[in-house]
């Protein structure tokens, strides 16, 4: 039975990890914690949990934390880095599903996210917790520092193209849609139904702070500089990211290589499903579960690739990618809570 | 008085334009036509229109429409090649927004629509109904091919970058996400509710009939020709059409020579509104008017120009547009009927 | 032409009454307030008025204001009661959007409200702003409390009914559905795309604040108490208020006599279309639109009358109805500026 | 292991039953069956089933079937009554989610259908498969009619009342509201996103055909006749019914004797969630999962009891109830499969 904490469970990600886990027979939830709602059931607050999870929040507290094997922080970016050194002094295994720890460059970090870091010699010490790339490292891990869910997206369609050096790293092109629940449970204008339903925009153009992750993790699959555009926008939906990746082939390539490139990558892969040429993955398709669909198209007429890659945000893209890095951590099968079906409606 | 008559209006750039028409002074719908509502009451189908439209579907016929100024065709294509050039003998001016009459060159457009085309001697005398390109041509046609929502929304955003030369022809990319209300008022089974809300995807990868429109388009503002990446979405939403271009320059650029440009392209220009540097247009902003938005953005970091341009695909994509062809046609303001603000919300 | 102030002008009522009065002839738009965005372009804050309307918001100040003809309180409840007193004194003639007014029963105000009354001797001349009711004492008022968006939708579904005592007033049921703007631009959880999209929930059972208001309404036609009960609902959608409302028929009645009783009430009601019997009224029918739409049915199995009345919460349900209210306050054609189609789609 | 067939598949009642079987160890889907899909991949059609159904569509073909433990009908009406009674004469268990078997009256059933009844010999036999009212009589069925999505939160919201004789029969009413879902996979005009996203309808208001199989449960648990307005409402959501019951108390109740009544009435009820007194369930929190969600309100004003009841007219208003069943006939736990968590968002 692996004893869990969850800080910071009153926003999106914290009620997905909830969702995922507290059905579960081998994980035990015994912490769930929130400064402002403390005291309060966590099944009050959401409703879906109401029988199966008999817990309240409680204000951070590293002894009840410490007794845990694994914590979780579902927070904003800043409070692991400042509290997750001292639960793993005492042995504690964490899993940030924030960006404090994805970047290997503190500089480059403390530049995108404007404040001094507070725990760099962890920086080092933390595995980013894409388990198609580092899964070997994540099984010893004692830091997991989560994927964003666009860089999820994005490099999990382009990867396979950059470790075989097929396209030109010079100019690729991120075109990402996501749904509203990436900006989080915080109540924003900009994220009411009003504003955000029945419109599309793009966002960030000028910088967004998943490019140095995703270029991050280019750079390790290209094992060179790549210059990436990047452009989210904002979709009106609530779950779900499509990333249109757009690339350059670097000598001839055909429909059927690129086919066969993909699907030999990921043959293994639990939650990667190379859809069949010709494809047109939708975001529905992955709702509620951690997979991600790709599909790869070949444009002779303009010789691009392009690739069409779909999460859903709050699984495959934080919680439910968070929930399998634990799983390998903790030996268990890779499956384990994650084996679900997608809603699709 | 402006005598109208609308064959099919039916479907939503019907009712669109009957929204649009139904309380101008200087307009008056004589005939509106539909084959399998005869005798039905417009008012009855389009509840909007109770108390300001008394009008009832006729089956389409020839004497009636010729009695008319101007004939709008809210038709899928090959409905107006095989019945504008009887109406354009008897004098009636023709304003088609179906594909029929866009391409000039007739075998491109063969090649597309898989239907041999039944009035090439027509393919010439069409005018592209682009106001912002073709406006002293608009003037004095008989015939107007009333562009697609997404060439609008496409052309619009890169010809002024094209124009000047600015930009790389052979490698543009238009990501562009529409509304559902693009795929019509045809009853199937993608369009649905519990398909198409809460899921965003790609479509058409392969080739979109679209394309060929704007790159017509394109090669005309560029003198040269041009190789465009044509990526269309399909969005949970029911109007407004996002187009996210990718541009390379050819030359050193800032953003602010870029945003003088578009400024300076569309100063005069009623429907295009350049929004300020750094800006981003949300669909929204131009729900159920006629107006473009348009930013301009340079990326230094990857030396890539992205400009978003957004329109409500029913109105400047579709109806508004051929209201707007009509005014130009008839010598009225080109405002006329079009000057309304969007909802927002 | 009319000079207008507009205090609180940044919510979703506000930006309503702008979207109606900025193109009109025959008004101006001089005074636009709002305290934190001072100094602000209005048309940066709503882009759909970019190019239509050039001024900025300015903080509320008396002397500005008291240069208007009418001043219109686009507020939260209790800033108008606080500050209309002043204007009036001062020869403006008030249109207040909130709840200050709505009560001639002033204890009942402060029970529901929570607040002391301020300007309790306004509250008699304050004249109950829906037309349909009140228009002769409309034109000659200087303080009109516009109605609520429920109590305007309730109201003209009951009042042909129990102004004619065709219904036992003991028990009336109103069971209504509002989208989402009902709850304002405030930024709460509650009004996020993520809780309130795909969600249908009742809300304030144990007693809303339009309760009273819509009673002393029924009341008032009835000639007699009323008791009803009132159940809002919170509605995946943007705009748009059904309500669904029950009565039971004190002698026997016919449809029929209910469709005539109707039309005859409302004939010349520019903004009430009473639907052909069997009809069913969609809230899309009239968005963006001043209209109120409405269907009578018997279920004779039953013997119950099922009223079916939609508006658009924000225009028939505020703004809209704040506009018809100035109209006739200043001799204006009732229809100026409201004469719109809905968009439909 | 349980073998089982699906007669009609491609709609959603469908696939949602594949969703809630296909990871199931003590389950077997053996026959999946489509006309107009012969040969199709289940998975091509329904992606999210991809890697985790290996299954394609066949012609309905009774040797097939008749080796399965259950055939589940996810048909249109007058399918199951078409062709039951021959499987169930080789064995077959039946669990039919269409309306073929739910009316006990036939002449009812041939009023509301139109159509003669091909099966009247099995009505009797049939057990409409409420488990909250017949979990005995399901265990040894061999033809369950599963109720229908309004039919089931209707009845689960008020049979605690009248069973307990506490509110008047003669006057009930059910304003109900459904998310699109409900119409079906057909593709139809009223079900597109454009038509029924952004508005809220009645309709049916002259007679649904929910309602006499409404009233027959009704009756039953009154042991009485009842008198029922039913009148449902199409609201713009994908999943979820929200029913709001109003019932006028016989004799003088307090909402504590209410509270205490559902929750004596539903404690031991898997799928049943009585809320704690003042809430207002939201459909989401049911979405995806088995459970009605309810909560009992007392209005002292109008002493009217107010029932909000909630649903995900797919699940427990449909195939998942079906599961229930199945799970109930087989002897299994009846939360087999069933035991999932509502997305929430």
């Amino acid at each position: 039975m692996i004893k869990v904490g969850i800080v910071g469970a009153t926003g999106y990600t914290g009620v997905e990890l909830l969702r995922l886990l507290a059905l579960r027979d081998d994980v035990r939830i015994d912490v769930v914690t929130s400064r402002e709602l403390e005291g309060t059931s966590v099944a009050d607050l959401f409703p879906n949990l109401r029988g199966y999870l008999d817990i309240r929040f409680t204000v951070p507290d590293d002894d009840a934390l410490a007794a845990c094997d694994v914590v979780f922080y579902a927070t904003p970016h800043t409070v692991a880095m400042k509290s997750a050194a001292s639960l793993m002094a005492r042995g504690v295994r964490i899993i940030d599903l924030s960006a404090d720890f994805r970047l290997k460059d503190r500089e480059l970090w403390e530049k995108w996210y404007k404040e001094e870091h507070e725990s760099p010699e962890l920086i080092e010490k933390a595995v980013y917790g894409l388990p198609e790339v580092n899964r070997a490292a994540i099984r010893d891990a004692q830091l997991i520092a989560v994927p964003g869910c666009y860089p999820t997206a994005v490099q999990l369609g382009l990867i396979p193209l950059l470790e075989k050096g097929l396209v030109d790293p010079a100019h690729l092109i991120a075109d990402a849609k996501s749904g509203v629940s990436g900006a989080g449970r915080g109540a924003k204008v900009g994220s009411l139904l009003c504003e955000a339903s029945e419109s599309m925009s793009a966002y960030g153009v000028a910088g967004h702070r998943h490019l140095p992750e995703i270029s991050q993790g280019l750079r390790n699959a290209a094992g060179t500089d790549v210059n990436l555009t990047f452009i989210p926008h904002l979709t009106p939906m609530i779950r779900g990211i499509h990333a249109t990746l757009y690339a350059r082939p670097t000598s001839d390539v055909t429909a059927q290589q690129l086919q066969s490139l993909f699907e030999d990558r990921y043959r293994d892969e639990p939650f990667v499903d190379v859809m069949p040429a010709g494809s047109h993955p939708a975001t529905r398709n992955v709702k509620g579960s951690n997979r991600c669909q790709i599909a790869v198209h070949y444009l002779a007429d303009s010789d691009t690739i392009v690739v069409l890659s779909v999460i859903d945000n709050l699984v495959k893209g934080a919680s439910g990618q968070a929930v399998q890095n634990m799983n390998i951590m903790f030996g268990l099968s890779e499956r384990s809570g994650l084996d679900t079906l997608s809603l699709l409606l």
